[in-house]
């Protein structure tokens, strides 16, 4: 399949609406409206005892403060999904990680948005001495234990984190 | 937190964006853009052999054969998600189930979008006979072994079914 024609019908700050039309293998064609946010990160960071989660607004959906694994948007040119997750682990957390893993890339909602996710594993982690969070996040650090990580799925409702902490489950049994 | 003004800068045929501000419990307020499309609904069929898929374009991701759950949108005024995932699981794999269970509600991507899914299981699976798919969805129905599950997830790169078939494995374990 493929994109015939594309126009910009709303441009935000933060979020794009494209009126598009596609034409399919069997040539036949369809309008479709679809949203273009910054592409993302997030990060599953542990150590032997923890994963460290984060509570914090999400003013879309109404929470105050929605369970997640530390994330982020690649909104600085140029930048990497790696170097992306590095920069938000600390801004978020207030660590480094000396270990990488990209585990994943998938899409949060391919019915209206073109965002792609790419999840990270973290581990190493080391305390960041001048770690001044941005009062504008409102985030809340919650080192969670690792033996209760099905309380966390649980209570977990963002898409994402869910898929991350299925994912650790995994690593942690295997 | 309070929403304290919200005003719609694009109305689409299937996403509307809004402008708006929050105020937080310490008094200070912040300006967030918003995506608003209908909620959704994903279901998880199967029986003692198969979990019933599908794969169908995803243009919003430029993706021809993306591989999900059935999943549809609350787009029928009035109608209840149970209502939806039963109209849905028809409609996408010319199946009705006798036995529904919601088992989790969650956001797909609350960050920029209020949309809220509610994932159902379903069994006592029955082939309706005067199934007709409607082209326009191009649907492909996949019945996959319930014993290759993990290689379902691996290949998964759609949010909603990666927490359903995590959910299914547990299910099929426990």
């Amino acid at each position: 399949m493929e994109r015939v024609d594309s126009k910009i019908v709303h441009e935000g700050p933060r979020v794009e609406v494209r009126q598009e039309r596609w034409r399919y293998a069997d040539g036949s064609e369809a309008d479709r409206e679809i949203a273009v946010v910054d592409d993302a990160v997030t990060v599953i960071p542990y150590d032997d005892e923890v994963v460290y989660l984060v509570r914090q607004p999400r003013e879309p959906v109404g929470e105050a403060g929605l369970l997640e694994l530390p994330a982020g948007k690649l909104d600085v040119a140029g930048e990497s999904a790696l170097e992306c997750a590095k920069r938000e682990l600390v801004e978020e957390i207030g660590r480094s990680a000396s270990e990488w893993e990209e585990v994943k890339r998938f899409y949060p909602a391919p019915g209206f948005a073109q965002e792609e996710m790419t999840l990270f594993v973290a581990t190493g982690l080391v305390e960041v001495d001048d770690h001044a969070p941005d009062p504008e996040e409102r985030i809340e650090v919650v080192a969670w234990p690792l033996d209760r990580i099905d309380e966390a799925i649980a209570e977990c409702a963002d898409a994402k984190s869910l898929v991350g902490l299925y994912m650790l489950r995994d690593r942690l049994a295997g």
